[in-house]
């Protein structure tokens, strides 16, 4: 079996298209994938700046989807040549976590890294991956990979935020994943979701997945805002798609009493003070996504053309550009880069 | 209009019965209640310790019950001559957060102090106020007066946490909120009730209030012993009925991935990591307990004998011997003291 080419960070700024081991069936519950397409993830800028150490060189990228090549001897739910997405974390799908539908939780979770290359092992592919009943057209792949990680991660924050028909939601954070979080409120029936962004492009973006208003404003301004357009009450659902101490407090004060508050971005240097979340009332609810519970409605929602998730990709590169691609989000000329190997 | 007697914290362990100015109708909105019995909290005690500051000669208690003296000329629903109950938070029940159920919250609330006296005003009466039919028999006073706040605060720890019929529940604290957030769990079906005690009495009355198991471990220790009687899982609900960040770290610690946490002891010093509640991937909700919101549905249960929450009071004494009622709370020779005029 030949090498394969796949990003490595070396350190901060420094990612790398080089050569790799290629992958291979380690334990009779893995599954090796032909990359269909790949992204660059928000959550990889905590390394690539930086925020988050970088010990060794580390290959990167945990979204994908892609054709199975080749499954071990206890795979029993997928076959060579379906096309499949998984998730971040590998699971089980059967230990008590993942059957109270929290797959990101799984006793036997694991992280699947190194998906910015041309193959990627996947642990547990029978509780990890999903097959769609044929291989789709070309069109939806981005759409499709979308579900991999920040579809299922803005429909999780929709979730955890109890969204339903009717009610006011806002969107902390214009990413990828808050933008996605706008589409997943307005699929459950939000009447009202203000999105929090200050660009232009991602306003655009926000709009066309259903925000109904845009709230430039950050931080205790940015409360004002949201308090101002609800009637000094609050909104129903605060999604917080960033993961900082700043964004945190702005969606927890911008939420109603026994309103509801999600956060679904890996917290950094977030501290919560008790007394101060005691008075705010709020129902709080996040952590990783767990994607896998999402994956078959999701896809079944791209498959029907109901959802169209695939536009936050506003750049696509080829793979061994991929460097180019952590500059691009680095620098904010793109909402989410697409990687084709 | 004489004057009356009642409790007044002058600083750290010195409370006076002394006479005070008697409460008269500020607002058309105010009531004035004559008590039938009041009591000491043990929210009461973080100013007896003086680990909240102590500033001047302070008034004390929140909970009471009593007969209707006096009503301003507003008050519509509640008349001179009735027995009724009221929370330590004063709501107009009206307004949007009281309509969602967080009457704690409410746009207008009071605090409402200095009820370890003979008589007290109640603000906004027609929102705080529940009226029983008939004036009530002595016997069943203590369990009317515990829906004032322990009961109400036990019963939202359990709604909170999402109790629901056949799960497991953790209960993190002994006190009087403890042990009745215990009883509303067993009110509510939860299969398995297991109360963290290491006291004799209060393990009694734990397994009275319905407790299926006792644990009688601390901190990680304790999380560790959850752990084992549940599998590895965890429970499913787990009520915070303390306020630490020992007790509030034990709750997180023991539920189980996509279980919930209610917290309903106002949090001393408490300080969540957000990587930490991230990945425990629990619900958490929780605040002053919006007791108003429960008060009818309880009375009722009180009066049908279904629950006799009173039991939690274990020592009984005059008035006039609040200060004896301190100690023995702060000593823990009582779980909580009643005080009749």
């Amino acid at each position: 079996m030949s090498d394969i080419r796949g990003a490595v960070l070396y350190a901060p700024g420094d990612v790398r298209f080089e050569e790799r081991e290629a992958p291979t069936i380690v334990e009779p519950t893995d599954a090796i994938i032909r990359m269909s397409a790949t992204c660059v993830c928000g959550s990889d800028l905590w390394s690539y700046r930086g925020i988050n150490p970088v010990a060794q060189p580390t290959p990167m990228g945990h979204e994908y989807c892609g054709i199975l090549e080749e499954v071990g001897r206890a795979v029993a739910s997928v076959k060579p040549g379906q096309f499949v997405i998984g998730s971040f974390f590998a699971s089980d799908n059967t230990c008590p976590n993942c059957q109270a539908g929290y797959q990101s939780s799984c006793q036997r979770k694991e992280f699947v890294g190194g998906a910015q290359a041309g193959r990627l092992r996947v642990p547990l592919a029978d509780g990890t991956l999903v097959a769609t009943s044929e291989v789709p057209s070309k069109d939806l792949i981005p759409s499709l990979l979308a579900l991999s990680d920040v579809m299922g991660t803005g429909w999780f924050a929709a979730v955890a935020a109890n969204v339903k028909p009717g009610v006011t939601v806002a969107v902390v954070g214009d990413g990828a994943v808050g933008l996605l979080g706008v589409l997943s409120a307005q699929q459950m029936g939000a009447e009202r979701i203000i999105a929090m962004s200050r660009h232009e492009s991602r306003q655009k973006l926000a709009r066309e997945f259903g925000a109904t208003d845009i709230v430039t404003e950050r931080g205790n301004e940015g409360v004002a805002r949201i308090m101002e357009l609800t009637k000094g009450i609050g909104a129903d659902a605060v999604l917080e798609c960033v993961g900082t101490q700043e964004s945190m407090m702005q969606a927890i004060r911008s939420a109603r009493k026994g309103g509801s508050v999600s956060y679904v971005g890996v917290p950094h240097g977030v501290e919560l003070d008790g007394a101060e979340l005691f008075y705010a009332h709020v129902h709080l609810h996040g952590g990783p996504a767990p994607v896998r519970r999402f994956l078959p409605d999701l896809i079944g929602l791209v498959l029907d053309g109901k959802i169209n998730p695939g536009k936050v990709f506003d750049l696509t590169l080829p793979l061994d550009q991929v460097a180019e691609g952590y500059r691009a989000m680095d620098e904010r000329r793109a909402i989410k880069v697409l990687l084709r190997p």
